[in-house]
């Protein structure tokens, strides 16, 4: 179980297959976000079909609306959702540092008002393990302290550190889950109806049907020595079943990204995944392939089918626009998602100009199979040893139009 | 073409098959209605998973957007949004005739501002016929004068008398185009080049793939005299292939419009559908199909499905209730919905706390399967000569907690 292997490498790019309580995943990989436990106006078998093998789930969200405590009681994430593939949950740190003027950071961890009933919440590195443990996703994340993206060195520095601290008490606490549910002391719990009963129960009494692992996040700002520091203390700490990268994307130039990226690649380990957070629109999952990165996650694909932009390959499309007016061919007519392959685009046109929910969904589901298909695409090339030629022709043709 | 059979009745109730252009329908039969070439929020798939055999759409919203030329010239509603089964279309008349102060209404017909963009546009019997012979349904809808639900016997006579005069010049009308079909005088334009190079066409030059039906409306307000000499006149200018009773669900109370049905229904021919327009909660079905309808349609499905109303065959539901928190029981045990057979209510509750449209849609779903499946059932129990003792007790259900 969490094991992964590199199938073949072409350049730093890597393709390999992580096993995880709930499937396989092929990697590289695209990871939908599904927020409120639902990937926004998605039923998991619109996702399915895009060929999603794996989606994120997010602890602040979850904590707030309906509370861990109601999804554990209902069996955990999987069978609230009804998706049957991995999940992995996030640890709630980037959305409770994002709450400007609205949250106190200290060593014990961050209290915060919640953005909806102003009620003071408490989240700390034992808290966030606890509630993830709750939700049952296959992959947990540790609770981090992110800075802005054009952090100084010194604030950097700080929650670097602070990360690392934290990392220990997850780990400490994770392992005290862990360890309850393979000794089985509380198995007898397991779904049953103390579990249903829909009172509160210690998250050490009631264990999730699967074993879930945990991944370290690697801070450290734009600060690449401060980054350089931030993997090999994260490493001293393992071993790990999976690292991320987080704190990227949050503000900075993308060379600064990429730069971090290849700073950090020789001392990443080669035999577990490595996952770039929040990071991915089209052209920077085949930047961070090219660099090593095996998963991404995103809620670009879906926020941008809301607002009715499609991701083509040769660039964005505004499906509102007059062009798609009576127009009866497909949006992508190299695209074999449902969207694509079933409706013409003035009819998609025209669900977004009566503002009618299903375009926003239709849009949504092309875009997500668009990544996903676009780290199928890469794990192809990977496999052939075609991927930088490859990569090199998409990215030019994306960007063609000077979009 | 267009045949209907009565396979059985049971009092008044009738069990039949109409068949259609694109397809057969088993009546009695609910019609989810597309107001704006979409089930609201729902793929055609999503449809047709519920069995709805036909659905509704609607002249007025698709004559503003995207108008009936662009959608002529995708090759008609069918293959605009993919719905390949039939297809009816309303005339216009009712929307019209809502916008109260932004029409006038003369002999002619009805000049009324857009309420999109406030432009002038006029609808006639001859322009209602013609839009709905673009839009390319299975079953045009005359044009009619609908008269508030109250109105005096004076007004109601008004509209009802008009409705037949404008039903000779919809027949006209009509007669011309499917003859124009009938001899092939334009044949060599369908599906061409010419239908889809953009250019606006004359509807007469430009011909449906398939054959298309006119149906009758009958008006006459609450008051049975008028209701029978509409239904007189109407019968005097047919043969027809079905007949409509428009003007009802409009405001009166529930008794008045089954009394005005039980006027009606010794009258209306035995070998042709009755449609009762707009018409569709729950126990209106049962109600309408006890005397002798056989088809309906109403928004209220939707609607209700949009607001997080449920119908359940104890009464309605409101899915964001306290009750339903962490619930694991489907929302109805006793429906095959996709809904219901999918999710836990609990997770339905919280799709409608957090704002995900998938919330919406799949409470939709529900509602229309759970009418569709209504007009399944009163077949069946028609068909074994049950339906009387059966609609009893489902009404006794459904109203026993006095909602």
């Amino acid at each position: 179980m969490f094991e992964f292997r590199v199938r073949s490498t072409d350049g730093l790019a890597r393709a390999g297959t992580l096993t995880l309580p709930h499937g396989e995943v092929q990697t590289p990989a695209f990871m939908p976000v599904g927020t409120h436990a639902v990937v926004r106006g998605l039923s998991a078998d619109d996702v399915r079909r895009t060929g999603a093998q794996i989606i994120l789930g997010n602890t602040y969200h979850l904590h707030l609306r309906p509370g861990e405590a109601v999804i554990q009681q209902m069996g955990g994430l999987h069978r609230f959702t009804t998706w049957d593939r991995p999940m992995l949950t996030d640890s709630g740190g980037f959305q409770v540092f994002s709450l400007q003027g609205l949250r106190s950071i200290g060593e014990h961890g961050v209290e915060f008002q919640s953005h909806i009933d102003g009620t003071t919440r408490t989240l700390t590195p034992e808290r966030a393990m606890e509630i993830q443990w709750q939700l049952s996703g296959d992959i947990a994340m540790a609770f981090d302290h992110v800075v802005p993206g054009q952090s100084s060195s010194a604030d950097a520095c700080e929650g670097m550190e602070r990360t690392l601290r934290w990392l220990d008490r997850c780990k400490a606490r994770h392992a005290e889950l862990a360890g309850q549910r393979d000794s089985g002391t509380a198995g007898q719990r397991e779904h049953t109806g103390g579990l249903l009963s829909g009172k509160q129960t210690d998250p050490l009494t009631c264990l999730p049907a699967y074993p879930q692992t945990l991944w370290p996040i690697i801070q450290g700002g734009i600060h690449d020595e401060l980054r350089l520091r931030s993997l090999e203390g994260t490493l001293e700490r393992g071993p790990w079943t999976g690292i991320a990268i987080g704190g990227l994307s949050v503000g900075e130039l993308k060379p600064v990204m990429h730069r971090i990226l290849e700073r950090l690649e020789p001392s990443l380990p080669r035999e577990i995944p490595r996952y770039l957070m929040g990071v991915g629109f089209p052209a920077d999952l085949l930047e961070g392939i090219a660099r090593g990165v095996d998963l991404f996650d995103c809620v670009a694909a879906t926020r941008n089918g809301r607002h009715g932009t499609a991701w083509l390959p040769t660039g964005r499309v505004n499906v509102r626009g007059a062009p798609l007016k009576g127009s009866t061919e497909p949006l992508d007519p190299t695209c074999d998602c449902e969207t694509c392959t079933t409706y013409p685009r003035g009819y998609l046109r025209h669900l977004f100009v009566v503002e009618d929910m299903l375009g926003l969904r239709l849009i949504s589901i092309h875009n997500i199979r668009f990544l996903v298909r676009l780290g199928e695409q890469a794990r192809t090339h990977i496999l052939n040893g075609t991927f930088d030629g490859w990569s090199r022709e998409w990215l030019g043709r994306y960007y063609a139009r000077g979009d």
